[in-house]
């Protein structure tokens, strides 16, 4: 399973690609920011943006593209551009088909960290050891795209484990045939 | 000048064409409203407001997109919906290189009803007043999508001749040769 994972910013915007399965070593194939500008006008920071996203999802081909799930009850001054940027990242990649999971930041830390309060410094140091790279990446962006992409990969089984038993249990009342 | 209004919302973003110079009675050229339904998935949702703007853009070729500027301080639980459409609206106009003006709900108010603390009836009242329709567009995103390219239209005048100003006044500066 290959996931593009986005750290929504309009200033910076963390991408990166982990491949991989549940229980098994994980790969890194990717890691990187997509900046804008930001003296720019909005909608040409959206535009490249945009261009950004499509590029790692033309050279890297993810078949799962995991955003941060935005609160509003972050940092006011902020949280109205990463909305913006999450959105163009969920519409590049809806576009073309590919599903797209929202994970909340303390999903992340504490699929990775193993506590929903970890620092950046913290999630660094993990996605590091569980990629086995040399260094953490920089900037923290970078890193926080890669652990979403992890907790993507981590969380899915339970996930459809999860869609599974649903359905099952709703097969099993279909088939009971309970008439109105 | 032929201006696009875009009301954004997830569930109902409102749009509308108004044609016309400031100190002229204005045309509207069209109006209507790009639905989505609430329970399907964000990105989907997403892409259908860009299909829906894009076609909108197809059939007007407005010279300008004006979209109304999204605060935090709203409702909460709707605010990030809003961000996201709006972003959606500004890429596409950004895209084709057509010029995107942000507006605040309060200028747009003051514009089309001369206070800042318009009621919804009153806009729509104004809107129709001033567009010359037999009645209110309805729903009422319809109609702030109007009063948007309506408060555009009048306030462009005054924007261009401020930044007229200021670059006359930089010239100015310049020519004087200062040294540092």
């Amino acid at each position: 399973m290959r996931v593009l994972g986005v750290d929504p910013g309009l200033t910076r915007c963390g991408v990166g690609v982990v491949e991989g399965v549940a229980g098994r070593p994980l790969t890194m194939r990717g890691v990187g920011v997509v900046r804008t500008p930001a003296d720019a006008e909005l909608g040409h920071r959206l535009v490249a943006i945009e261009q950004g996203i499509e590029q790692w999802l033309d050279e890297h081909r993810p078949e799962c593209v995991a955003v941060e799930r935005v609160f509003s009850q972050h940092n006011v001054r902020t949280v109205m551009g990463t909305a913006q940027a999450s959105a163009v990242a969920m519409l590049c990649a809806s576009r073309r088909g590919i599903p797209v999971a929202l994970h909340t930041p303390s999903e992340v830390k504490a699929a990775v960290t193993g506590s929903g309060r970890a620092d950046k410094a913290q999630v660094g140091a993990m996605v590091t050891r569980l990629l086995r790279l040399a260094a953490p990446p920089k900037p923290a962006d970078a890193a926080d795209a890669l652990a979403l992409a992890i907790c993507h990969i981590w969380r899915a089984p339970a996930k459809n484990r999860l869609q599974q038993a649903v359905q099952q249990q709703a097969a099993l009342h279909a088939s009971k045939g309970r008439t109105p």
